[in-house]
């Protein structure tokens, strides 16, 4: 007998033969409002057995693929550049390795740390955003590692140009109008995943989705809730329409669990997660 | 002065004029994920006051109608088999006695009680089933009698193409693939519901409605919540578009309150159920 | 150093100089089935920092406007007609000092005092009512002055033809018959919105917002749910379509923050005021 | 086949056979905090199954007992007086046809009808009352019916030396100075019931129990919790002094289910008053 | 890098060194009231990172053990013989392999199956249960395998004489009454433990603790909590008694940590656990 | 007419005239289980309003003292030394204009800024400290500044024999080990205050409340719950018993109210900050 091996459903493959690695990065500490996506990678384990892997939509079978799922990093609550460090670290050692990253957050800043390896290892990186808050502070309340300044941190890194987002519906006036110039900003929707798509070509893609881009009515488990967001089926078409792209890593991140009791919020993250490893 | 009576709202005929029964029963023991709709009955009798018994849908009233409520089945947890059969047994006199049954589950096994009580009767029966799932296994972890093969068990019984399914988005590679060449299947929605009206003519129809095959935004209270489901409006249309047919029983299934605080999901139910009583 | 002033996001203007006044109503005594919406106001003052003062939809700032939010009333619980003299004081004097009266209810009953107030300045004063419920019975269990009257009491001070409903999708027989005769009434939906702004022209006029005309699946936080309504993009654009009116004061009513633990109710309600704030 | 009829566990006798009626007063307009113990009685018949119906303390059983539930009274909500005078009418009539009344608030206002019946027909009434609050204010924001004035009003009517407090750890200065020389306070706990047993003698006897007097730990589900209360089985070895006196009516409230959500609050609420039922 | 494992905190013995092994039992489905204690042992699992390997009161580190946690069996739900069988057969291979069973239910049946094994394998098998309910009826609803009937059973198998009840505090009349000449009962406390100890003397010896032996105000998260009940300390004092024994297994039976969304109880459990690991 | 102030029951003096200052500090970004003490102050505020400004246990009323309080420190999110040095900053401030600082936490670090400004000013200063956990780690997963290590800080400023411990019953073996010598620990309860008390004589004290040293019974709102605390009456029975020593300042800490969505602890936390403002 062995010691309890726990894993997002369908994500046993050994190291080896993986060619895309699961991992948490449970962090959460600059949330201004309310923390808790420190919870999500464990809830989602825990909720995945309620979905199956089998896809519906791409008809395809999670099992099929070559997927693990290693844990959790431990990362050091109240230290941002830490935590985004050991990140990087991490998402570097996975590149080398031949295997993908697909990190479940955590505050969308972890995100950081993966586009940092990212685009460290594939030149000309382009990264897709999807979430209903630009984050493209260049500080906030004085702080340049942030929820809300991570997109501008990733801009540092790829430049003018290299970042499409989507469902956008927040922001100060400052951000969004320093958006005009320096990012692709579809506001509400992703109707337009096409144009990024034919931008992008053959050029290496992060993608990042922060899940309150999602309307809350569909997805309350999140810190900042934002009323006018799209639905389940239009992220899931956007996501198909990328699935041409050179995709060499992913996030999904904002899932507070504990904000939603009914479990609901956790089954969609999951039921997202799988098609994105269908996908991608 | 008398005994406490409570009824769904509306349900206070007596037995002899009542022209359609509403009964719970309140059995989740195969539940494989988050039990809980063993308390659905009583919860909806009480939060049935928080509607109105008038439908501006229908433009008709509920008290018009002639309708019982005859309380809860006590069924014994833990034993599937003997729960069928107690169901089955109460369908039996119901139809016997010329009064319509209106089921409040409960986990979906307990359709299958009701299906067998009903084909018994109604040579020829027909069933819809809305659902997220397909409930199509022939086994679920070596059991026959599970809330996962009851769709099997009642095909079991009804036969090919007798079996119309909405909704339906979740289920293994198997089951979908068994299910293309034994019922009739709409992926995802409830459009062609008049493919089944069409299909079934005058011939007696029971109608199975798991509420799981709600959009979760709308219906989080429920075990295994599935996004990407149909929303009220769309049932509800559905659901008045069968209305010709000549139904001789049905259920709604799955709602497990205590996964929604809110209660918006056993509001969402005694509508539904107000719209059916008064439809069928 | 100074006491805590709390106020809702952007509305710290000093009253000289404000054109719009803040003030809670916490007052849920007559609420039939689920009260809670006494705590409305805090919660959304509490909540409001979740959010920005820069609307993406009007682009424009709350902390432009001149706002101030003077608190909540003291209003005597289980005493109806003395909490609608209060509430009809305190929005006198507002209108007295110039100020546009902006109220967070509480139950629906607190838009009697305010319309009273407003019809005694204002000569001619119509009323948009968004609700899921029609609110028009001229008793409920024998009391004139209850959530379930309120729109009856208010159409007693303002007349026929001067009322105009969106969104009502409950009400009992006798209620929505009297409806049709006397006031204007869209079932189910806000789409005619502009048959109202055409109807009253440029006379006063007063909007009353219950917030449980939205879907539950996006506002689940209210004692009595409603499956069937409008969405926040629905209301966000009949309330912009209303934009042009020559509104005196306005409501949103009947959040009850305990019922929706995820806060995305209160989040929206938030964000709503935000932009009737900007609108009016 | 009958109507559904739920009561509290045990309690199924005829009218005519029982000799104590148990019924539910859900109304709870004045509660100044936290409304929602008007859902007490509901909740307590649904959990009252989770109990059996044999005491191991006082070696008995509830079925041997002849206990009727009789339901619930339907109370204007926002109307206290209208409501006090429903219950006062209830009672009596309970108490003409020789039933003991056993009344599930509610707010604590109810006792105010329950105690105007029993004094009306038993001279020289006396009251114990359990509580954590004084409940002695002459008025309340204005109001003389309220939850915080309710033992003002039952002294009102019984008069100087005949109310009997336990528990009481909060009030203002000026009620609990006043309490000095009008009733019998012990504060914090209730060690000295033995003085209101020897005090009142064979005189006819009504108890109030306002659960909140019970410490928070054990009993979180009510409005308004102060710590620092009585045990459970510090008020049930008062309860089981009191057993020799001649109890003419009791009642149970402040209950609020919903604060609650772990369900303990409202099992310890029925074992209470199965001890109760067993005990007077 | 390797797949994720997740175990009880300390507990990452590898098996051919382990003394004890901990697994979990995922059952409830014969719960009469509210399941969910099927979710016990991932949630002790999360959790149990919220104390420390450390205790205080046996100043014993449970890292200095060798326990290994070999994760949760995969029960069928709705078999509860099938489930009872399982178990047993997991346990017959624990202690052939010479490691002490450390059970986590699920409902307290699943004690049957360890104790079939254990008594299987040690001659004068005694069995000490901590407990608020007797769960000592022959049948329940008609059922042998319950929750309800599971000392019964137990009794089955080791006879008279060999079981030693302490806190019960609920039962029905008749099977506290078979109890007086069939088991050792200690009503509501645990004071006695001395004379087990003392009657047991070197005989094997099996403890089953049913965490709601515990009063709820310390551990409101359970299915069927009974006011009046043990405290931790006076619960831990009696398990640091029994360490002399000779004790052969045990379990921790009926958290349901849905019950209690503070996660008191859940860390009560792990707190217990961990002194029961480190003591027995 | 005003904005919106809003404070503390009974803390409505002006500045100059105040002897005594609450404030909160909303930070918790070290918590490494489960955040939300950032919400205490805030909740505090709200729900004070349900106990009384009078304290029976001290014959005293809030409103006779001057009290001010003077809102919450915004303070940055994921960096805990700006956040300490921000609170240092406020409590020398308030310390140098003659008022008491009363703080309310936040996560327990926050101590650690009030400690330094408070030993900066009063020589020898002494620390009292209320706690489930030592907090005396040097270092926390590679952090100086950590709630797990903010005694061991305090240590570090106040130096061998000035901090006296109460109520500690969690921690890793080397923290408690190395107490020995350098605290007065009282492990599990606060019976032995009397020897702090007489130990530190007239020196300038600094409080430092954590609650979770109360036991999670009567409080569960709070992150790291630990069964076997203490209960409400032997902490008052402390806290009045330390009266007559010099009181320089004081904290409360880790209430985290959505863990306990009863409200009973805040309501606990409410009536304790009461007390210790009228007795310090």
């Amino acid at each position: 007998m062995k010691p309890n091996v726990r894993t997002f459903i369908g994500c046993g493959a050994p190291y080896e033969e993986a060619v895309a690695a699961v991992f948490g990065a449970p962090f959460d500490s600059t949330a201004s409002f309310r923390p808790g996506s420190r919870f999500a990678s464990e809830a989602m384990r825990t909720d995945s057995c309620g979905i199956e892997t089998w896809s519906p939509y791409q008809e395809a079978d999670l099992e099929d693929k070559h997927v693990i799922d290693i844990g959790d990093l431990e990362l050091p609550f109240g230290n941002p550049m830490q935590a985004v460090s050991e990140i990087e670290q991490l998402v570097r050692r996975l590149l080398t390795d031949g295997k993908k990253p697909c990190m479940i957050g955590g505050e969308h800043l972890v995100t950081f740390g993966a586009v940092c390896a990212a685009a460290a290892r594939y030149k000309g990186l382009h990264v897709i955003h999807f979430d209903a808050h630009a984050d493209l502070r260049d500080d906030y309340m004085g702080e340049k590692l942030s929820h809300a300044t991570v997109m501008r941190r990733v801009w540092d890194v790829v430049g003018d140009g290299r970042v499409y987002q989507f469902g956008v519906r927040s922001g100060c006036r400052e951000e969004l109008s320093w958006a005009l110039s320096h990012v692709y900003t579809e506001m509400f929707g992703c109707r337009t995943i096409g144009r990024a798509v034919a931008g992008i070509g053959s050029a290496p893609v992060y993608i990042t989705l922060d899940l309150d881009v999602l309307d809350p009515s569909e997805f309350p488990g999140t810190g900042t809730p934002e009323a006018g967001g799209v639905s389940f089926s239009e992220l899931l078409a956007a996501l198909l329409e990328a699935r041409c792209l050179n995709v060499v890593g992913f996030d999904i991140c904002e899932l507070s669990p504990h904000c939603d009791a009914s479990g609901v919020s956790t089954a969609l993250a999951c039921k997202t997660l799988r098609e994105m490893l269908l996908a991608f």
